[in-house]
């Protein structure tokens, strides 16, 4: 952690700060240079807060060296996570795919839908049960009953499923029912409902905030695996720019990022990312391309009559030809589906 | 809403179009030009999701006209709204100041400071018992604990009391025992807890988002007055934007647009904004001079010593001095404080 | 064009609306609801402002259905176009990287890199010889010298070159002696300077603005195609947004975007995009897989005592790895090289 | 200028970049901690790039701690700038007000207008000769023709001038007859335009790009004054960010951030920051109330009519009214005007 002092800090306040950070075991270092003070402070700074230190009299800014989230950290652990899910591995060479419809819908959606893209190649299926929507006067999922109608596709298909998590109430109910819980990107700083999540052993994907940084990213991974559950999928699903062509926009250099700095796999949505169905196929290509280690795609049977973002989801038969694209990819990059 | 059609649309697509506008009780116009099939849908379209519109055949891209607030918007309430808490009024010509520290530390701390923020001027006593962190392994606040010093202070002072929700497990209580119920910027799309809190009586203070649109924020505050309880404040706290030499972008035209689009009162929190303590007053006083409703302030006794965001929160004096020129300020625009 | 009329809208402030609108050659179409009075405006809007249409008395918003940009519009020409730079063609099914260090530094630099990335498979050799750099006590390029060496090098190597130009006074000396001219981020709304590469006979490499949107770029694009010269090739490098970890966030989506709007070919610069070199070779990669019409990569014999850009620059060694890697996806792409 | 190593930086490496910076006259202290190796650079880094830096073998980032800016550094001039231009000063407790048409139009507009803001306080007049538009085919000014009818107006009513500035070429001319040359958001980053303004005697009014930050458009100032031209006038006219209900997102924190950094007057345009004429009165007041050295302001006698711009123009009878308002915030202030 670095410490600039303002120019005219006194020999009091500068004493001050010293004593501080010697009082929580850190080493100070004295690195000014003409024009101005500055201190370096060695010690594990990981707990320390950058605004709290910005209170000091006499600091001006604070500047953090080291990455503030330890168990996600790839320096924790060199070699990539592994997540097993049913048998099904996702990370370290392994590519997913995760797909669907966006919600649930009818018994006879979701069972077409899953038939479809398991015989495409889809590993997971996915189905929203319970549907964060802007408006309150939008569908707003099947609730428990799409959650039956998942569990009813999984039982027929053999695919594990994943499905969103809204509510911490429903912690335990999903961690029985469900394969892989998703916290979505409105909740990726619903802090209760992360800590919830770390008190289970269930596999979290975990997407991307719509402006979170990726430290903030990584650090709601933390919070997950700090309560003992270090079984997270990272998502990337666009971030929120100036640019409104797309819906968001897609961020694929935060996979190359994520896999500097964590060892989690990190998957990616082109599908909430651009909400252009005519979008998708291209950029899962450029994903596998970028080395992500899955892609989360929604399919529709009939996106026309789709109760929710029917225009970015696929028709089966487009998703079928996705995966054969997507594959010729994985060949190149040396992963295996 | 308007309905651009794909160049080479078919009529069987537009057809298609039209009947299912048609069979949602809408008109239809058509406005094409030379070069483009244009469709205007006449009716009331704030149900219907612009994505789901593109999912239709043909379909290039769905403009909405109408905005898709009903309760929060103008339209339905060309007066102000005014919110009355234990008979201190907010919104319609009356300012009001909500201050207090960060984070709830201790009985001396927070007696001490509402003492001294109420002797200059404040009406609403703010303060954190859960408090929202980016790590998990920062202070998470002092929790029920903090709550009952809260109320300590408040029957001391006789100030009523805000304070941050972040679960839907604790709307009953919360309902009972706190004046204002806070939605904090990274729960403003929490709509689980946003329907949990439609349900009571109790004014709730929402946050904007982190990089929530001025539309989503009503959209948010529509949940809350959609499941009947229509006393919501509005918070400007700053943007998210690529500018990082203050913590956020502080918007004060979002103060001006929400007067303009909604009857709700809108009030400005310069201290989570900039993160800056020697930034506060001076926008403080731009927020007034533009027409805010009032302020959130954070004022601590010993900000060296906070155990969250010392680095923007005022010394009493300095929050003091705040108070001074601000009513200058409110003089000029003819507000009462 | 669609004109949102405010709610107390007068009649008289409407019929001169209609009456402005008409003696624009416009025709007029009343597509309004209950609570809002909406016209259509058909004809050819594209030379009107929105932002002058919305200062009419009674007018509160103005939403364009028509794009602005007509001969860069994919509309005017179904097929994509062809540049063809000295016998190199670029667009249209072909995959052409531009390589070279970022700014020319010495004889023996751009002569050894230049034989270096032909080598290795570049057609084209790319070096700045004016370079923009934010601050005045940067090194600003070796300015004519650099053009000079850049000549010897497309002399010995047989590479048609591209530098950047920053000034107006240069376009006639860059018409003869550069084959293809660049336009810097920064400069993209430099609109003196469009005007005067519209007059001349010779491609433009057009980069996208720090935070432009996509019509923005085709708008700058069209002034360049206005004046005369259809030979634009545009280049997506990233954008400003919040996220830091990156220089810039590449858009890979805005790659598809601009290939749907518009008939020109666009390439991706991922070394200015991330500004780090171990992320250009995946980026790279996926700018292939997503259908972009080429590359421009950094190179450098030395990076680590490049003038300018080091960090970003890949060793020849390494530039060679990316363009086996990226051949193999444009196998898979169905792209010649 | 802090170093951060990669984890396995060898110490040849290591050795090597310590050379490197001994070589460049710094000084270098190892602040490492266990898990990272950290050197703090002593010395003066300004003229040293924070990526040619990060170009080193070993090295992961670079934090710079001292301001790349100096002569515009409030750390080389305690006191505020004063400006003087034909006797109007500006700067250091003194406001002001420039005031008139987007465009000039026409001798009638300019004369009528230049009038009308003179009477109501307005001190300089403002109006586009040569205008920057996006679209080819829009209005771009009378140029020259525009250029004497200002200076017509000047002569008639005695207010200093103040227009932009788009092409190098006309620098000569414009330092002859105009009292401030504008450079506008889109031209703040064209070096060329900046070196040639700062080798002429005549005060520039800088404005802040479209996604610039803070930093670089103090660095741009620098441009001007490392050439010798230290009359530089600052304008904030909104940033672009995600939302779009207003044109850009108007940073009055800014002007905060830059009267602590530099000793350059800053002043505020909330025409171009809103586009929306109703919010820049209110605007305007809050500039004052948050210290800001004066104001731009569009005004125009037809805004209906305008050619450019007329939905931000007010009419001269809102600015009068928007004069007297703003005049009562900068009593509050202490401000004379």
């Amino acid at each position: 952690m670095i410490i600039k002092l303002k120019k005219g800090a006194t020999n009091d306040q500068v004493s001050h700060i010293v004593e501080v950070f010697e009082s929580l075991g850190m080493e100070i270092k004295d690195i000014s240079g003409k024009e101005y003070g500055v201190l370096g402070i060695v010690g594990d700074t990981s707990k320390l807060s950058i605004r709290d230190m910005e209170a000091l009299e006499g600091v001006e800014k604070v500047t953090r060296i080291q990455e503030p989230f330890k168990k996600a950290n790839r320096k924790m652990q060199e070699e990539c996570t592994i997540i097993d899910v049913n048998g099904i591995k996702i990370g370290r060479g392994n590519f997913t795919i995760m797909s669907g419809p966006c919600s649930v819908e009818s018994r006879d959606q979701i069972l077409e839908v899953a038939r479809s893209v398991k015989a495409s190649g889809a590993q997971i299926l996915r189905g929203g049960a319970y549907k964060p929507r802007t408006s309150p006067y939008a569908f707003q999922g099947m609730e428990l009953e799409g959650l039956e109608l998942l569990k009813e596709a999984k039982k027929e298909t053999g695919m594990p499923i994943v499905t969103e998590i809204m509510s911490v109430d429903l912690v335990e109910k999903f961690a029985e029912e469900v394969d892989i819980i998703q916290v979505g990107a409105r909740n990726m700083q619903n802090f209760d409902l992360l800590k919830a999540l770390g008190k289970i052993d269930k596999p979290i994907l975990l997407k991307r905030g719509l402006s979170a940084t990726i430290e903030e990213w990584l650090m709601s991974a933390e919070y997950i695996m700090a309560g003992g559950n270090d079984k997270v999928i990272l998502c990337e699903r666009g971030i929120r720019t100036y640019e409104k062509y797309t819906r968001n926009t897609l961020d694929l250099s935060a996979v190359l990022a994520v896999k500097k700095l964590s060892h989690l796999p990190v998957i990616v949505d082109p599908s909430h990312a651009t909400g252009k169905r005519w979008m998708v196929k291209k950029l899962a290509m450029a994903a596998a391309a970028v080395g992500a280690d899955g892609l989360m795609i929604e399919v529709h049977n009939d996106p026309e009559n789709a109760l929710c973002d029917g225009a970015q989801s696929l028709r089966p038969e487009q998703f079928e030809d996705l995966v054969i694209d997507v594959k010729k990819i994985l060949e190149v990059v040396g992963k295996k589906m």
